[in-house]
């Protein structure tokens, strides 16, 4: 029982099991549920795969039907929201009127149901969560941006009245796709911080509408949900800069003046190609013609991945192509991350049902490096 | 660099290092920045306890009053607070409302210095946040209940005008004392769950206020902030059912059946008094006078704190003592928990400070123990 070693940050550290997600970096392979993220990503949509990191099987055709249906039903928000939102400062970010519009709906369970964290009660709050964050975020982006609200689609699916209601236009099949892929490779990823806030919160036997607010409070952080906005605006950069063939030099002298490059690199793999970048990349030049300069884009794209492989032997993680694929989707930046939250809505309601079914109190101790013995 | 044991919960694993505070369980000591937390307490009031806790040193005469004049020169709220509060349900709980709040209080700051993590710029936000957490706290209370909202007043001292805005009354002297005490006896206790959840979300960079938002979903749980609120209602309960005589019985059925006795033990000091609880157990009788059947409800205080240590060795942690304080200074229940974490917030500023100064993103890893090889 001697105390272990400390880990800034717990790096390497294990803070608890969990059946849901895992990445086992020797085979690259990021495991949901003891699928292939990659294969789920290829082979099913998105409210399938979100319907297997809940319940923890593939849903049949009846029960995915069912689901997704479910979830569409489920995405009108109460009024009072609306009216939240045209009460924000404008200055509100899209990310923290999610939180506060996260934290607000928890008034809408009765106190003695919302003490309920059963695995029942927890699985529906879960799915409702599921349904709404994505008409909280952008409801929020168009009443704070001074945009008529686009009221959910019930008759369409999750990521096609997702799109819908960003831009106001049915997306085309092609852009649904590229949208829903995505968010199934954001679905889940193990330990991250956001999922981590998420169940040190649940460990309290607080409610899943706390874990979650704290979970798109960490998400928010420049070092965790920021790196696909901030990979598109480094490419829009380059391209108003001279475009790709100023790519290289560009980033050589962002290396040169030790700034960070966001979208390269992973703590967990840090030599390793993020299998979700490798699939995904494949969408930048088919998303292309949607907009201006895709092309060039596409370019300086590749330019900048083969330089920082040469120049520091990392690869590309998700974050890269994704802010690349939004941006060809014509989703306005402020979304992005909000949107990354929605997709990984599925995973944290996953791993509050599995924190209050086997809880332990996260409350860990510290090195004390402050003054002692001191009297007033 | 083998990877260490697995702890649930953390227990025992050093998450960081810190100068704030420390449970010196040796000596049965709470250090904050190097002084005994209980000669803070019996010597000095909240607000120079909170200005030690986020500058590090005690305030002199002239900073002490300063400080002390700034708190209640920002205790006001936007106006926007109080309609957000008439907006939501009925039914949401104050602690929630709390955190809602918090949340919605970051559109008041420009997008460019809402992304400043500096020193200055934490240290302006903290204290912005301890001046206004209590009046949202309590403001939310009486719109939620439907009493008129009682606007803080800016010539009093942090104590009495918190009562004030909780009573609508101003408080005698030795109610000020008590409730000052108990702030002060709850300012910091190194790194419980909420500050914990804090840290941890402010290790994305994310900015203080979803940090402190976080904290406040953490201390709602039951695990967490709500044992002063079930000390009290299990005190009324056999006041109720017989009072003092009645205490013994029902704390032996209690333990015969198994049931979780709050406000006794702690994870880190199992076996020793709290000296918190030890210092604030003597204002009991002192406000017993206060309400009808205080010197029955000192009794059954005393009955339980006797059979608990005969019959599991365990001792009283502060909220047990707190729960029947509070309820003797007239505090509503459903203000404990929001009371708990107004008195924290000086400690929550301190740990965001420190963890942005010297910052590690927090991502731990896990025992996956789920399927795994499966196909579609």
């Amino acid at each position: 029982m001697e105390m272990p070693t400390y880990r800034p940050g717990l790096e390497g550290v294990i803070a608890t099991t969990t059946s849901v997600s895992y990445l086992d970096v020797d085979i690259e392979q990021i495991l949901v549920r003891g699928y292939d993220l990659i294969e789920l990503a290829r082979e099913l949509k998105y409210s399938d795969v979100a319907y297997l990191v809940i319940y923890g099987n593939l849903p049949n055709s009846s029960q995915s039907e069912e689901f997704a249906k479910e979830l569409t039903s489920k995405a009108e928000i109460p009024e009072e929201l609306y009216r939240l939102f045209e009460l924000m400062p404008k200055n509100t970010s899209v990310m923290d009127a999610l939180r506060t519009g996260v934290s607000f709906l928890s008034g809408y369970e009765s106190p003695d149901r919302l003490g309920n964290n059963s695995y029942d009660t927890n699985l529906e709050r879960g799915i409702n969560l599921l349904a709404k964050v994505p008409t909280i975020a952008v409801s929020a982006y168009r009443v704070l941006h001074g945009l008529s609200v686009v009221r959910p689609n019930p008759n369409i699916g999750y990521s096609e009245n997702f799109l819908y209601m960003i831009t106001g236009i049915l997306p085309d099949a092609e852009s649904t796709d590229a949208f829903d892929k995505i968010h199934t490779c954001y679905i889940e990823h193990e330990m991250p911080n956001s999922t981590f806030a998420a169940r040190v919160i649940a460990s309290t036997l607080s409610d899943m509408y706390g874990a979650v607010t704290g979970a798109v409070a960490s998400l928010k952080g420049p070092l965790h949900g920021g790196a696909n906005e901030a990979a598109i605006k480094m490419v829009l950069e380059i391209l108003t800069d001279g475009g790709p063939d100023k790519a290289e030099a560009y980033t050589m002298n962002k290396l040169k003046r030790r700034e960070r490059i966001m979208g390269f690199g992973h703590r967990v793999y840090m030599k390793k190609y993020d299998p979700r970048a490798l699939f995904l990349r494949d969408y930048i030049p088919r998303l292309a013609d949607n907009i201006p300069n895709g092309m060039q884009i596409s370019d300086i794209y590749k330019k900048v991945e083969y330089v920082m492989n040469r120049e520091k032997g990392l690869y590309p993680n998700t974050d890269y192509p994704i802010g690349i694929l939004y941006y060809m989707l014509g989703i306005p930046i402020p979304l992005y991350t909000p949107i990354f939250l929605c997709s990984r809505m599925a995973g944290l309601a996953a791993h509050v049902l599995e924190q209050h079914d086997d809880n332990r109190l996260f409350r860990p101790r510290v090195i004390y490096n402050g003054r002692r013995g001191l009297t007033i």
